[in-house]
């Protein structure tokens, strides 16, 4: 691996910013790790130690990266990332997916992805123009969770129903014609929960290529947050599997 | 007023950033506001306009404040904000509340009290310490909201227990004993939704106040935002209203 560039999303590594998401990644992707950053002022601590007998163990190499690091995080310390390779998932084809259509942005990314997770909804589909997901500030906000999700962009939405034709569609309209508790409540299996754009929602063309749904709420707001209207979604849906597990 | 100074929690005015968010201010609260701050580059736009002739009206003063607004917002453009009174509302005592223990995020907060709005929930306690709902940050990521919610502040948990002493008071904690759906399905009313601090939850002796009540998620995330629990417990306890209202 040549000199470690700043992040950018073309890049085809990023960055695990931090002890508890560097853990994570080598936990659920051991095979992505590249590299382990570790800064100076920190060698000797816990976190940092624990990091490097992972590493050492995975034959990943450990090195000083003190510029790397105060470059990764401009306000935050960050005494250590490991640095990974970009991956790309098959969505599994019989469980439940989340798809995002064109989020753009990232503020939100971090905590809808650590949410899926919480839910058992461990299959995300992001539809182009998107927010990217290896972005250091959304990898950091979901506290690891992106590397236990299979994550796979997609060009358009026809790309993704190619791929997954089988999938009970659910896009979350203003107007769907479901409510939320009823979807819920019917939901076949395999279901996708779809999502728009956080300024423009779903085009409507999108409310007949399956059951739109709508969160209802009253009119003192335009629309519920992105994030706010997946994890509303999220529990919904998956209500029912905690009740049988439970 | 004398000269405005840049914003500070212990001020006894604020700022409504924007045109969205001052508009909300002059509707929801006429009587805080005191100055209307116009860019000079955006004197003849639609929206300053709007807001202009609704100051006139209100009898509010309307004034060219370039530098003001440029440190208000540093990011983005900001053509005019309102400065207004800070306000403390007595909450309904006969309406569901949403308590705030020790609220220590401002990053959430606007969310938070958009989607309190969204699911009628108006009537909001912060115990203190307790983040900002006042910072311009917050205000311009409520879109607003606050100006339509009461608000109020108390000193601790028995100031606002003592305040609102018929509430059910149901708190959100990890170990909960009932599961939310079932909590929301027997709801007395009025009720009181309570949510700890991002960090470290709700005291352990808040499970004996009233009926805790768990969000369940899987054993992959520690917990969830406070943010997303928030909504996704309004979303549950106001869904019978939405039906009966639809």
């Amino acid at each position: 691996m040549p000199k470690l560039a700043p992040y950018h999303r073309d890049l085809p590594y990023a960055y695990a910013p931090g002890i508890f998401p560097s853990h994570a990644l080598l936990q659920a992707r051991p095979a992505c790790a590249r590299r382990l950053l570790v800064h100076s002022a920190a060698a000797d601590s816990e976190g940092v130690a624990s990091l490097r007998a992972r590493c050492e163990a995975l034959g990943v190499r450990v090195e000083t990266a003190d510029h790397a690091l105060a470059r990764l995080s401009r306000k935050e310390n960050c005494f250590a990332a490991v640095v990974f390779d970009k991956f790309s998932d098959e969505l599994a084809s019989d469980a439940p997916h989340v798809v995002l259509h064109r989020p753009a942005d990232m503020g939100n990314l971090g905590t809808i992805l650590r949410t899926c997770l919480g839910f058992g909804l461990r299959d995300v589909a992001l539809v182009r123009p998107a927010a990217d997901v290896f972005d250091p500030r959304v990898v950091r906000a979901s506290m690891g969770a992106l590397f236990s999700l299979r994550v796979r962009y997609v060009d358009d939405f026809p790309a993704y129903r190619e791929a997954y034709p089988h999938h009970a569609l659910y896009p979350f309209m203003l107007d769907g014609a479901l409510p939320l508790a009823q979807a819920a409540a019917q939901g076949r299996r395999p279901y996708a929960l779809v999502f728009g754009n956080e300024a423009s929602g779903l085009p409507p063309d999108f409310a007949r290529m399956g059951q739109a749904v709508r969160i209802r709420h009253s009119d003192a707001i335009d629309s519920l947050n992105l994030a706010m209207a997946v994890s509303i979604a999220a529990y919904a849906f998956t209500e029912r599997d905690f009740q049988k597990g439970d």
